[in-house]
């Protein structure tokens, strides 16, 4: 999957995976409206809205981007109803080729991690047939549990092509509160780093690992040293845009074959209509506003790399 | 909610939770013959094993016992019909008065953990109504991204008087990887430690935190050390009996008022059928050989805590 993930990039040009994290506020009332109108104030209704509103920027961007990460807990807060819009959203985004990464930072032990990696990247067995459970291509991972953790999800992606993006550093501002305590010299990051070039170098696709990192936007000179510890490592970048990422402050996460980066946006795409930079479009349009704002967010982070070359 | 269990735990005498992680292979051939019978070999039909099979079990223990831990894991992986089974399991235990620990080891940032802890915790607003998408008691929650991540779960907690167990060391063998890695002299699942009594120090309930924390039976000596760290969070012990841990072990994990620890147990009593010390009990009557697991489980506990005194 990770080769199939880097042909996509190289294909469309763009970087850059669309987050499908919908807030009912992202969502424009025609939308709202439309689906209480049939399934009332309800998850059902809720979780409609999800998925209409998905379905149409998918629609208006597929063409354009390699992948889309749905965060799982913008579903999973709509209980049943929600998870099911979220299954819907990965089987349409897969009917468009798209690269599907589960954001779901799942982790824990042993049979437990083997379960959340057949949920998201695996089938399970019930009887004599085999069922997909959720089927995305991709799914992040919380390393602090270690090896145990991780090595399920490994054990799975082997089988089915699939790969993990696991946290090293991530966007927030209180990440260091952990991640850059010093061990021995060097911060945590920089250890979980090692581990995911360690656990990445036995599953190597054509040019990058199944094993990727993620790496917030919102600490470009940590990602430049984590750059050269994970070689071989796709970097999914968060913190973008909405956060305070811009492209300049990328360059950096990207090796020099311009490959190793893939940068998300979420609100700043999803929501794009409601930026007056895209005001114009109206909130009836919002479709149209994603793709525009996808179209400048490829054109900030390719300009971004080629004024770097 | 942690004056509940506190009180129920009390009240029974056992500080114990049984964890509900039904595997396939943990389920009785009749109790799975029976609902693929009805649903097919599906999703549905797994789910609906599953279900059956916590079912009993609850049936025969809910009056020994102060709580329960469904572990997601087992249940997502099934997909949506697993999550319905989740959903389901989790109201019956309501309707039986135990208090529900939801082992879902969710984090994320600011609103997507929000999201999370509104899933888990608390209460989800469409249009003019108000939904509880899962509604666990507790929730048990990654502390890798620092602040930003545990503190969108305080606020629901507050709100809703519910509770979270954050994993500080976790029981299996890899856990040390990173959690003990040295930071200014002291290991990182110490840092987590005094994060956690910090945390916790704000949401008090009578005599405990709403904010416990996660450590393995199977590091006694570090339960020690945590114990005192963290007087006022109430610790969920996992890793008793399948993993290694046994009732003489746990002592320390508990303060002198006989409090502040509650051991988990999935494997060894929801399969106890399968242990030859309950064979005699057969595959038929699975459910009463996990009530005499829980008899032995607090036979062993309260044991080791009476010869301790």
């Amino acid at each position: 999957m990770i080769n199939k993930l880097v042909e996509k990039i190289k294909k469309t040009g763009a970087p850059i995976v669309v987050g499908l994290d919908p807030m009912l506020n992202y969502i424009p009332q025609h939308v709202l409206d439309k689906a209480y109108a049939e399934y009332g104030e309800t998850l059902e209704g809720a979780a409609e809205a999800v998925w209409q509103f998905n379905k149409e920027i998918v629609d208006k961007t597929y063409d354009l981007i390699p992948a889309v990460k749905p965060q799982i807990a913008m579903y999973e807060q709509f209980g049943i109803p929600g998870l099911m819009a979220f299954k819907k959203t990965v089987d349409y985004c897969k009917s468009k080729d798209l690269v599907i990464i589960g954001d779901v930072k799942r982790g824990d032990i042993g049979s437990t991690s083997a379960a959340y990696a057949t949920a998201h990247l695996g089938k399970i067995k019930v009887g004599s047939k085999e069922y997909t459970p959720f089927g995305e291509d991709f799914a992040t991972v919380n390393p602090y549990l270690g090896s145990d953790g991780v090595n399920p999800f490994v054990d799975v992606c082997k089988e089915e092509k699939k790969g993990l993006f696991i946290l090293v550093k991530t966007s927030n501002p209180s990440s260091g509160e952990f991640q850059d305590r010093i061990i021995d010299g060097r911060p945590l990051y920089e250890w979980v780093g090692e581990k995911v070039a360690e656990w990445g170098a036995d599953c190597m696709g054509d040019e990058y690992s199944y094993i990727g990192a993620v790496v917030g936007a919102t600490y470009p000179e940590m990602g430049k040293v984590l750059r050269e510890i994970m070689p071989k490592s796709y970097i999914l970048v968060p913190g973008y845009g909405a956060q305070g990422g811009q492209g300049k402050d990328l360059v950096h996460f990207f090796n020099e074959d311009g490959l190793g980066a893939i940068v998300n946006s979420s609100r700043g795409i999803i929501a794009a209509y409601k930026q007056e930079a895209y005001a114009k479009f109206g909130p009836e349009n919002f479709g149209d506003a994603s793709r525009a704002a996808v179209e400048a967010m490829v054109a900030d982070i390719s300009g971004a790399l080629a004024a770097a070359k």
